[in-house]
């Protein structure tokens, strides 16, 4: 009897741990899926050389992680070295290619969370770190914080070794020409959302998120948006999925969008794609909220969802499947 | 038939816009629900003087949003009156009675959101404005943004005319001793989260919420908890509740603790008790993620619920209801 006992309290538990893979053996399956930001991008505004520059980035971002899940790397390595691709590309508005503040200065804004452990970091409004997605990486794994802001965020990553760049570092003629105009205009460009973000289920079921920015070309000293904000612009949790967010961050910090897609699947059991059509193509366009996001759930089921005209993205998984789209089909 | 057609049409125009509150007649219905910090808080360590402090103060705060209710003023206005009350105290962790940083300086961050038009506002590592709750409510209606941080904050606020002061308003002697005893063990003090909030509904139906807090004492610079964060510390809906958090700020961020409990009211149809029940006494309390909520939805039910020996928390409603309570019962 109280074998028997035991045996129902085991088998209770370990389905109650189903979420907790240390039973489960290594699948063979993974997917990453990868984004460099939702907007205004048009064909008739894309020369085919640009067109072939953005396409190559994107799908070195895609090998480098797909070959880090292919031979049994965690999605945490994964997105960090997928993202920081991206970040040391001009081309996308993250890290090199960041976007000036009305000062004329970059301030940028990363995000990372773990969707086994449920742990998370972030930095916001960093000036000098080489790669912010490493930083918000150190912040998960080397203190007890979750976000850090400005200078505190600059000098712990400095403390912790990672690679500090002299401001100019972050010049490039395209985003200082954007800057200049704005400030031409005194207002914000808010055409286009250059933000990258990874999300990735590794072969050992484990979800994961990251997104990094640069924010709004002549943006407020200060302002931050939902890239560096949990449950806005980035989410990740084994249960549901992992989501990283690009758009008008105002918008998708006032509707949680990120945990919002994992709460609707979560609560109302709705698939990854109906979730992140509702958040997206219904909440959010009716509020005129741009943007778009990526997602993946725990069994390899994954989206981009955008309701912008175009949005950099593109999929690599163990079943072959290797794509980068620009434009809406 | 015609006639009829625009009948029906009309009639669920109007249902789906319950909502928006434009041909509701304003109630005489009101709450406010208000916290000062949940954590350690034994009658054991209380002297009587200082619980009478206490809820003198909590008093003050409930009749001072209380009036403006029953005077026909709006949720956001209670809100932001009645956490003013507790940001000028040097009894709580906000405003005047901020703790103090790892560096010796007081780092605040506040955020306001309104139910009624989903619009929001928030500022994070805030060193010189004398009310942060007011400057969040500048962000929200005289910028395009939703949190702006450090010093583009501080800059902002003084744009916009609200009072600055000198650091050493924000010393007070306790708060120092605090700070003192933490860089002798360079460890966070984490046994009572002495952040400031408040919840209500107006005669119009309409929903608000804010947080206000100094953070963590000995936290390390540019670290920000969940209080500035909308969906986290902050949320405000007027078809689900309105929600403020007061806990050990990491784990309310990875919770996405406010707009968990908006989210399982709206997808699963469970009470503001029951949602507030399942995230604070169940999800956080399994993880050790201590603290409380308090919240109230657009029927005017409430909840103050927490998993620390006690809240600092208090009540008024137009139904004559006048209660502050400090320990767990």
């Amino acid at each position: 009897m109280t074998r028997i006992l035991f045996a129902v309290v085991t088998i209770v538990f370990l389905v109650s741990c189903n979420n907790i893979n240390f039973e489960k053996e290594p699948s063979s399956k993974y997917v990453l899926v990868i984004h460099g930001g939702a907007g205004t991008i048009l064909k008739k505004n894309m020369t085919p050389e640009k067109e072939l520059e953005y396409r190559a980035k994107l799908e070195e971002a895609l090998l480098t992680g797909g070959d880090i899940l292919s031979n049994g790397g965690t999605s945490l390595d994964a997105v960090t070295q997928t993202i920081i691709v991206l970040e040391n590309s001009p081309l996308f508005n993250a890290g090199k290619g960041a976007v000036f503040t009305e000062e004329g200065v970059n301030e940028m804004d990363a995000s990372i969370m773990d969707g086994f452990t449920g742990s998370a970091g972030a930095v916001a409004g960093v000036r000098t770190i080489k790669n912010p997605i490493l930083a918000a990486r150190a912040v998960m794994e080397k203190s007890k914080h979750v976000l850090l802001t400005g200078k505190g965020a600059d000098e712990f990553a400095g403390k912790q070794g990672l690679e500090i760049v002299d401001s100019n570092y972050f010049y490039t003629p395209n985003r200082w020409n954007s800057y200049e105009k704005a400030k031409a205009k005194r207002a914000l460009e808010n055409e286009k959302h250059g933000t990258v973000g990874a999300v990735a289920l590794d072969i050992y079921g484990n979800l994961a998120a990251g997104t990094s920015t640069g924010g709004m070309t002549y943006k407020m000293k200060g302002r931050v948006g939902d890239s560096p904000i949990i449950g806005a612009g980035t989410y990740a949790d084994n249960n549901t999925c992992a989501v990283s967010a690009t758009g008008h961050g105002e918008y998708f910090i006032r509707n949680v969008v990120a945990y919002d897609i994992a709460a609707l699947m979560k609560y109302t059991r709705v698939s990854i794609k109906e979730a992140a059509n509702y958040v997206i193509l219904d909440k959010l366009k009716k509020i005129d909220g741009s943007g778009g996001i990526i997602a993946v759930d725990s069994t390899g089921r994954f989206t981009m969802t955008f309701n912008t005209p175009g949005m950099y993205r593109g999929v690599i998984t163990s079943d072959g499947l290797m794509e980068v789209k620009i434009f809406s089909e």
